[in-house]
């Protein structure tokens, strides 16, 4: 293939009209496809449903410790559910504290207190003039959004192939007592699909923070989300390095059940020092009387240990591996050489991450959607919503069925052309 | 019966020494008792075990608009699980929001987004030199901890036969700004059972106060809990009255199914006007991706609709009836006539409000707690813990057993005269 650079303005114009003419074929059909978010696929769902039958009138609702789980009370979990998260988590069962529905909720809630209580008897965020996050980019809008609407400065900090650039962490951490937490995806970053190399957790766990009350917000969304069974990636536990490192307290680590059994009705937990849990239990004394502990009782029920879960995601890993895999091999094929774009193929998690060339990404999204195609927002992947190379594009390849992605990815590579033939030739 | 305070020293003392070798063979029994808590019996929670067999892998878990309950999204709950709890609460389904498991949480963040975002553009409460909250009492404690969590200053406002006293409430809601928010628990309050008469709530929803960001926050968590099929206390609806009042923002609403189905495990909703609503959305949609929609399916496929609550709380009724009917039996019985104490038969709700003389509760308390049995703390129904007469105790009587209640009220009233007397003797 001949890089579109590299072709005379005669030849792309010649290019862009054959393109143009698939491209309202395609429009013509009217479609309406959906790459946007990091939804399980309903056959994924369908994979959990054992769950709705674990639990019935014909069985008890009592913890191996006698709690009855249909009362009130266990304000931190029952036992045998930090037990399985514990276990996934690879942290001890006594760190754990197990949430409701949503770690995103517990990501939240971590926050407004530090706003409004400090951290560990620092000041209380909301009484200091100036607090920031360090995101990460691309990142994770969701994480983004919480920062913003407590009203915190975020600083971009680029993503390598090892993890965020940790020569600018260790700066801005040591040097700046404004800065108060980093938003961190490990493993299978999202968008990118990238896991911390050992160093950087080591450089992690080893900051040297200015403030006190700072602290690593590692949320281990794809933990167990492999792709293959032979090729993994392998993330250092940071809770124990950060032990190790004489900074316990440096870090919360956060995951879920929800990409596992059902979005939005799993479980979630929370793993961090006994100090850190002390102070969030006395949190979650006053703002709830417990989480729903029937549905940790269904979750262990259903899977009863880890290597239930690690059965269970090599299902979900069937049904992801060829979605992701069909996607990269579009982009391959229709993409490789042309040097309009560059992604990433990651080993895990739910997200292909595609750069543009600059400037083009809120044009080819909006292309796409002329096409009825629906891909997550260009800029999404930055705080403030503003990708200062309006390059980045997250592509969640789960939810649509196989035959839907062929076609979504067809018109998402006849996009790319499309605007980056406009780039060139000085249109955009 | 003679009053105590009628009798002599000497018929005192020679009371007195019959009681204590009473108070000695019950003592001597080891017993362990249990009267602190609302929580509903082992018998109340098997009534909806069935709740348990509605969703299995057999059915669906899609909702009437065909949205899947297993994957993400649907933030502000299903459709018929606003239409069901909408129906208990007596309010146009559009006014609802379904949360997860617990409405003490949805008021702990409702309290902790006006520290952080103010209410609808006002002022964030932690901004404020001084933010009050006003109290009946005696009330719930769980509400005075959240308040005390924020640091908001606490007004106890005396509790009437009718409510809350709206003489004071109405003077300083108008007459002071820094006034921001009522506790209320206006139907079958906890802990005096007691219902909002109408006048009270007409005059809650014709309030002119001070700040343009108070709130009354109205816990109708014993809305359908009854005691009896043929008197029940009836309330007036305050999301309507406060409309008609030209105040439609002026409430939050909550309830949750918690004492319906399964504590820590129901569905939670909070009604409001569409102004309040869309603010606490847009919260909401930052915080989480939302909450568990299969356990609001599984309420909505369990009860139907708000007929099927009805009948399911006649059920919990002809548990809890025979119960409050014990106490009160024991009260009347063996404290009628005494003038030691006063109590309120209630018609519904979850507690009896007891009123010791001024100066005893604590030590009645203690004293109950010596022979195994335990009550709710002594000042636990004003904030901060503090009971300036030293005299209200909550009896809540749901979950031990019929035999252990009979024994657990013996014990309760056998303190109450053992340290009237000492009291009367001048001996606390």
């Amino acid at each position: 293939m001949t890089a579109y650079k590299d072709l005379s303005r005669e030849e792309l114009l010649e290019l862009k009209s054959g393109l143009e003419a698939r491209f309202e074929e395609v429009k013509a059909k009217g479609l309406k496809l959906d790459m946007s978010r990091g939804k399980p696929s309903a056959e994924q769902l369908n994979l959990s449903m054992g769950m709705m039958d674990v639990l019935h009138s014909g069985v008890d609702l009592i913890c191996e410790d006698g709690v009855d789980c249909r009362n009130y009370g266990g304000l931190d979990g029952i036992a045998e559910a930090k037990q399985l998260l514990a276990d996934m988590m690879e942290v001890p069962k006594d760190n754990v504290v197990i949430f409701g529905n949503s770690s995103l909720n517990v990501m939240y809630d971590t926050v407004a207190r530090s706003m409004t209580h400090g951290v560990l008897g620092s000041t209380p965020w909301c009484k200091l003039d100036k607090v920031k996050f360090l995101c990460p980019v691309p990142g994770y809008d969701r994480h983004f959004a919480i920062t913003e609407h407590f009203g915190i400065e975020m600083i971009n900090v680029p993503m390598t192939p090892t993890g965020p650039d940790m020569d600018m962490v260790e700066k801005l951490v040591s040097e700046d007592a404004s800065v108060k937490g980093i938003w961190c995806v490990p493993k299978y970053s999202n968008p990118q699909g990238i896991t911390y190399s050992d160093e950087t957790v080591y450089r992690f766990a080893n900051l040297k923070p200015a403030a006190e009350d700072f602290r690593i917000y590692w949320d281990n969304a794809y933990c167990v989300h492999h792709l293959y069974e032979d090729k993994q990636d392998y993330l250092i536990e940071i809770l124990s390095e950060c032990k190790k490192a004489g900074n316990p307290d440096m870090v919360y680590k956060f995951s879920s059940t929800s990409k596992i059994s059902f979005p939005g009705s799993g479980i979630a937990a929370l793993a961090a020092s006994e100090a850190n849990l002390n102070e969030i239990r006395g949190m979650m004394k006053v703002q709830t009387i417990g989480h729903d502990k029937v549905n940790q009782l269904r979750h262990v029920r259903f899977f009863k240990d880890v290597h239930g879960i690690v059965e269970h995601m090599k299902k979900h890993a069937d049904i992801m591996r060829p979605k992701f895999e069909a996607v990269i091999d579009v982009l391959e094929k229709e993409l490789g050489g042309l040097e309009i774009g560059s992604w990433i193929k990651p080993l895990g998690g739910y997200f292909i991450s595609f750069d543009a060339m600059d400037g083009c990404a809120k044009a080819i999204v909006a292309k796409a959607k002329e096409a009825g195609l629906v891909m997550t927002g260009a800029g999404a992947t930055f705080p403030y919503g503003k990708d200062p190379h309006d390059s980045n594009i997250r592509i969640a390849p789960s939810y649509p069925t196989p035959e839907e992605l062929a076609v979504a990815t067809d018109i998402f590579v006849l996009s790319v052309k499309l605007v980056s033939i406009d780039k060139l030739l000085g249109n955009l």
